[in-house]
């Protein structure tokens, strides 16, 4: 994957725009192309197409991130300087927008008869993905559960939706396969996002690379957070320690104390574990393939990753 | 085509994302997509098809001009409020997203076999364009005449090459039709901005609409001031007259005292008609129909318009 895709940042033709979408594409997990190509296989289509649309995806996606980082002006990504920070302002929005026009030249290149129709999904999808944006501009978040689920539906699972999709569609497979590994992605998304909120609070800070609570810090609503609000009996003294300046070490060990003293962390493996279940039932009808049953062992592999 | 981009633009789907999506297709000549569709019929194709690729280009017109608005910090573009000042960077940032993914969005929606191949011209350009885009913030122009034309080449005529291009390829033109109204394209998008140049220095303000030396203010070296520079012998006045920090009506006066009086607007009418002829010349050999006698009225009229 890392390699055809950086077969295709060389169309952008211009030393700064491919040292910058290189950067770009460093440090990612890869998740997205990684289930495009499988759900593609698992129908039956070729390496080549499966490869070519989830390079698309991901040229997509990390347009989304350089652009979203300069609107929310956050510094880091991925462990590392966040574009704007690195080459400035002007230079991450020009490498977002090349990046954009290089998923579709991608596409436009590739012969397969589907291509039009991935064109189709992915722009579809980056519109959704603006209009979320939007409201995210528009709408302070009101930490409701149901709020929460329509947050990381949008944010992650219709991401991880459109990945299996159009793997199903660029492998040839028929509607019925495709309205399946649809779904599947769309659970599998659900599961993953979940399991990212509770290594935010319940991680190892070695294994994951980071520092835990970086998302509570940054006022994300979580799921075990959520939950704690309104679960732990603590409400009052939650939230005076969030609304601090800055969440020192002290305050940090005390939310955590809260949040996993409360069930909140068992709550939310429940809930993710609702979502793989949902992934693999969603595909119990596909053929019998390697690839079937590679996908219902990364289902499982999203909630038990220890990072 | 106003109607036709009206349609296209309520597939983003979100309220503030049309209406910003809307505002910034005001104003605009049209003159792009105006010659697609000419160039797609000129080779026998459907207008339907044509005003769908015409939209497009369109679309990524305007996603490049609110981006640049951003970047430059311009406040006012087609004699309104740019997009980002209206609304705010992250908006503007996010509107521009949406219109790339809705240019691509609509071609997927054209049945036309060649449908891709405008997928992947106008990916390309876009490319390109951003490519141009960082040469802009890298260099300094220096003021050549070589310079000058390698600008508005990147600038404009290659957009004018993409219009009509895509024309002739949604059009179902073979590929000596193609080569022929791509090469119309770019000779008219060069006498264009020629004329837009001379409009800057030598248009009545009325016609124009807007106030004279506005490129000249801003510090753009357009061909005229290139002229004048080289040949009115009064080189160093005016630098400093062009250096000062505020160019009041004196000044502004005395500026094109020098530029009129040394035969620059002449010399940038010459350059200008050549390129009309080139224009015209390149379409000698497509068949004859009332688009193409359009086209050739087109070419003079880039030259004669007072605005």
């Amino acid at each position: 994957m890392k390699k055809y895709l950086g077969r295709s940042i060389k169309y952008l033709n211009d030393k700064t725009l491919i040292k910058a979408a290189e950067y770009s594409t460093k440090g990612g997990k890869y998740m997205r192309p990684l289930i495009t190509v499988i759900a593609a296989r698992s129908v039956g289509g070729r390496l080549k197409d499966a490869l070519n649309a989830a390079a698309s995806l991901e040229l997509l996606h990390n347009t989304s991130l350089i652009h979203d980082d300069i609107m929310d002006g956050s510094s880091m990504r991925r462990g590392r300087l966040s574009l704007h920070r690195k080459w400035g302002k002007n230079v991450a929005i020009t490498v977002g927008d090349a990046n954009y026009a290089l998923a579709f030249y991608n596409l436009s290149r590739n012969k397969n008869p589907n291509a039009m129709r991935v064109v189709q999904e992915l722009s579809k999808y980056t519109m959704r993905i603006c209009a979320g944006q939007l409201m995210d501009l528009r709408s302070s978040k009101n930490g409701s559960m149901r709020n929460y689920k329509k947050t990381i539906l949008l944010k992650t699972a219709k991401g991880f939706e459109v990945a299996t999709k159009i793997g199903a569609i660029i492998g040839g497979g028929d509607k019925a396969h495709v309205r399946m590994l649809a779904e599947y992605g769309k659970n599998l998304g659900m599961a993953f996002q979940i399991k990212d909120d509770i290594l935010d609070i319940a991680g190892s800070e070695k294994k994951v690379g980071k520092s835990l609570m970086n998302d509570i810090r940054e006022g994300k609503k979580t799921l075990p957070l959520i939950y704690a609000l309104k679960k732990s009996g603590r409400k009052k003294e939650l939230k005076r320690l969030l609304k601090q300046e800055t969440i020192g070490e002290k305050e940090a060990r005390e939310i955590i104390d809260i949040v996993r003293g409360c069930g909140a962390v068992e709550y939310a493996y429940r809930a993710a574990e609702k979502y793989v279940q949902k992934a693999v039932d969603s595909i119990g009808n596909l053929p019998g393939s390697v690839e079937k049953q590679l996908l219902v062992r990364l289902a499982g592999y999203a909630v038990s990753r220890g990072k």
